[in-house]
């Protein structure tokens, strides 16, 4: 709105307002992005009181699955795949990937679910299924981290989705360098956003805190927007 | 049938054909015993080559629930639930009980059921529930056991099912002298059947092979249904 009348930028901005963003459904960014022109960079509007998320982890979710071998539970039958399967959630619980980046830290493995299809009290369970979310920094491409994945876990592992990679917008990029100028710090982010699926330099920059979403009544203060618009404004103004 | 006739026996005999055996229901042996008049004692034709089980292991399911706190798997928040289970299963696998039952061996933990209500993969989950199966030798009750349980374990324990304890018949008790002149073995048995549920001394005896129960095409040979038949007459024949 603010730039709409100005023939003399040096750049065409799109403003794009998408949906499925927390499923980072196929309906949302990714759907629109083939619509639009070459884009050079953007602008992720997600809550960082208006602070700078140069880099964000990536995720990837792996469904793993044990196999052992059904059996009465009263006699010394079958193979126990839940027993199976706690050898391998005690390697994701406390393996450490050896680089540590300065921006995102660890790569953080967690097992979230467990559930064996078994329901049966006296059956010996065959098998035994966990999912493990893998937030993974830059220093990692998916492939690596899954090769010591393989390495280390005799379970079968499939990644489930391996969209949402890390992403990072270098330190001297003209959009940081301009937020770097008005005092506005810069963090790694350790949650995901479309930001993730979109295959050009962005910077994750908005009004609100990330603390309050997915909690009950999340809010936003109406000087916080106030604020917001003034800054990406300032911020606009040095690039364009 | 044989000893329809017969008015000069030293009992009388009562023939029931119940179900629900396997789920060990309300509606099966349960709900007829209040029916019939006082017994003394009786055989239950489970099928264990017409040998004599004289003891059978008690049957009690545990649901073990662990708690622990919800939060985003991207941060380090929450307290994961599923990993404070881990413990606990750890020492349901491999605690044992100090006294070994010559008959019935030793008592028997396994964990064979496992779920997080969570399914979320990116959601610390707050809730593991899993079940134990306890097959209790005649040398512990059930409340023993529990005891133990309670003292190691930290997550909560309720059992399920405390009807189908351990029982025995002594091997002075005249159906077990009838079987042993007959030169009938005897054994202790690792499942549990309706015997559970009588409150009188039976003798498990039955034609047919026990490994042979619960498998496709489960099947009896003709003729061990005879031998079966002749081998309760004379073994009858020694009691009447």
């Amino acid at each position: 709105m603010y730039y709409y009348g100005r023939e003399d930028l040096a750049y065409n901005l799109v403003f794009a307002a998408t949906a499925e963003e927390e499923i980072s459904g196929v309906n949302g960014i990714e759907k629109l992005l083939p619509e639009l022109p070459p884009l050079s960079c953007g602008i992720v509007g997600e809550p960082t009181l208006m602070n700078m998320a140069v880099a964000e982890r990536g995720l990837m979710v792996l469904d793993v699955l044990t196999t052992g071998r059904a059996g009465h539970a009263a006699r010394e039958e079958g193979e126990n795949a839940l027993y199976k399967a706690l050898t391998d959630i005690d390697w994701f619980r406390n393996y450490q990937f050896e680089k540590i980046s300065p921006l995102l830290g660890k790569v953080k493995m967690t097992v979230t679910v467990i559930d064996t299809e078994n329901k049966a009290h006296n059956v010996v369970p065959a098998q035994c299924h966990f999912v493990v979310d893998a937030r993974v920094n830059e220093l990692y491409t998916f492939e690596e981290v899954l090769e010591t994945v393989h390495k280390h876990v005799k379970s079968e592992v499939k990644p489930r989705s391996t969209r949402l990679r890390s992403t990072s917008i270098p330190m001297d990029h003209p959009l940081v360098k301009a937020g770097l100028q008005l005092d506005r710090s810069y963090y790694g982010s350790p949650t995901t956003s479309d930001k993730a699926l979109m295959p050009f330099p962005t910077l994750k920059m908005g009004p609100g805190d990330s603390a309050r979403s997915h909690t009950a009544d999340e809010y936003i203060h109406m000087h916080e927007i106030q604020e917001g618009i003034d800054l990406y404004i300032q911020l606009l103004n040095q690039v364009l």
